[in-house]
């Protein structure tokens, strides 16, 4: 993953660079599964940070973000100044067929099983 | 995950008590996948820890075993001084259909892919 010379360019794996390990390390937390439900709800769309509702630190939000992005679930881009966010679905498909909807159908089933 | 009381009996998380979240993470890093690969090559045996073939200590490996037996993926039981692995997939496959035939394809399309 090259560090990009622009500062308003934020560095991503390249598709070869993807890891199993990496994308379900991201997955791992309840915070960024939560996230990527989110996100994937909108699928087609651009979400902005701020949007998702997640009661934690600005700071916790970005590093969430931030290893969504590095581990190649989720692509980043600046508009003004917001960081929009969208799921790299053809990526992951592509490497992991069925694995993405895998995790988003059990992290459903863990949350209509575990609803108050 | 109540604690056993006989030493010799191994404490393992109730199906209700497996999470996502765990699950995800005792997947996520490479040396306990491919314990999970190798024991569910040999599915409906049970398999010696010790016939793992990773290059790493006894402890270590002693360490992975315990965080996927604690997580769900992986039922221990003693048999004489061997610890014996089975995988837990009627839990893993009634709680979260489908995930745990994802990763295992992942893992094995992402082998395929970095194949020296």
């Amino acid at each position: 993953m090259a560090a990009p010379t622009n500062p308003r360019e934020l560095a991503h794996p390249t598709r070869a660079e993807i890891r199993l390990e990496a994308v379900l390390h991201a997955l791992s937390d309840p915070q960024r599964l939560r996230i990527v439900r989110e996100v994937a709800e909108m699928e087609g769309e651009e979400i902005a940070c701020s949007r998702v509702g997640l009661p934690v630190s600005k700071s916790t939000l970005t590093h969430h973000f931030r290893v969504l992005r590095e581990s190649g679930v989720l692509q980043q881009v600046y508009r003004g100044t917001a960081k929009m966010n969208r799921l790299r679905r053809e990526d992951l498909d592509a490497l992991f067929p069925g694995l993405l909807d895998g995790v988003l159908r059990a992290a459903e089933a863990q949350a209509v099983r575990c609803a108050p």
